[in-house]
């Protein structure tokens, strides 16, 4: 094992470092958050932090970077309360990863990434068409992360939308089956297979697996 | 697409709406938390929700969920103000996923599971043995989500020890070079392959995979 102390970390060059802090702590969602201006113009932002806050109600939160540099997704949500969060597949994965360059206000990263905006029902927010998997929220409350400043948002799922194939019969979202990616660090993209699911966790007793083929037994230590 | 409105999940079996809402917002990350109470038996508990705040300083957030029932990692950290993050791999993901069972405060889920509690330096807080990233942090701070009452808890990066083989030598982890996992809801588990890394977006620029051989083009829409 190598050994990083929190001083050799410090002192490491900054895209070394950022590197290394936002790949150890694990593979995380890809989603694109869509959203609307005042004045109409639509925003597409990758995000690789959004979170489950709970079920009962159904809220979500994504973590934002600090305001110190403009925010359109944050200005839009803010301006309009309503935002969607829209899964990453392995068809669009190059595309999202575009949405991340620094555009203009006034022009939509759905035209400059060759995404396609669409619309559910009546809501306002745009969401991302080629998405398996389309979750329309509303704004609910926001936390500045007094340590440095970026903000944890809170929303709660107004809608979703989701491709038939991908949702089992008992609600659980079988994600390989649409072929979403996860991200590693700033840059990755992974492709997970969905290898098992198990029971129910009680004290002594011996986990079963849900899925039919993948009892294989966990190497010994 | 099959649409669910927020009536509609409102509605679902509380399993059913369980799984739902946690599974569509995209795969996470997979990390066992260990701490150690005052008395001194050690924790450790699988978390889903491990996200990157910061690099510089570094900052690492989870999310507990309320304290309106014992919660052993929650006293053990404002107790000890110290605690581990440790990836979980392909190897150990049946005896991670069985620390979420609901033992005593004076049963260790380290004895219960078959996980090994180690030490490095000085740090006081149990690594798990098993694990290629072991993470090792302090307390800096709390939100409670008001809507809720989870936690997002906030901690700093005070050590990383991680397998060598894992760390490329831009300090990238190449997390599928140690077989971590991916969490689906809340009891999915998946195994990624790294595909590809992009270049940082630019406006109007093209991107370019920074892995070798990794350069098939998206299909087109």
């Amino acid at each position: 094992m190598i050994h990083l102390s929190k001083k050799a970390i410090r002192t490491l060059p900054s895209r070394h470092k950022a590197n290394l802090v936002n790949t150890v702590s694990g593979y995380k969602s890809a989603n694109l958050i869509a959203s609307k201006s005042k004045d109409g113009t639509t925003n597409v932002a990758i995000f690789n932090s959004v979170i489950h806050l709970g079920s009962n109600p159904a809220l979500l939160g994504f973590v934002l970077r600090p305001l110190t540099v403009e925010r359109h997704t944050y200005d839009n949500i803010k301006a309009s309360s309503t935002y969607t969060i829209n899964a990453v597949t392995e068809e669009i994965y190059k595309r999202a990863h575009a949405t991340s360059a620094k555009y203009r206000k006034d022009e939509s990263e759905f035209t400059k990434t060759g995404l396609t905006e669409s619309y559910q029902g009546d809501f306002p927010s745009p969401f991302v068409k080629e998405s398996p998997i389309q979750i329309g929220c509303s704004y609910v409350n926001e936390y500045e992360i007094q340590e440095n400043g970026c903000i944890l948002m809170v929303g709660a799922i107004e809608d979703i939308y989701i491709k038939e194939s991908v949702l089992l019969d008992d609600f659980w979202a079988k994600l390989d089956e649409a072929n979403l990616v996860s991200i590693v660090g700033l840059d990755g993209y992974a492709k997970p297979k969905i290898t098992d699911r198990l029971s129910y966790a009680k004290p002594d007793e011996t986990l079963e697996s849900l899925i039919h083929g993948a009892q294989k037994s966990e190497s010994s230590h």
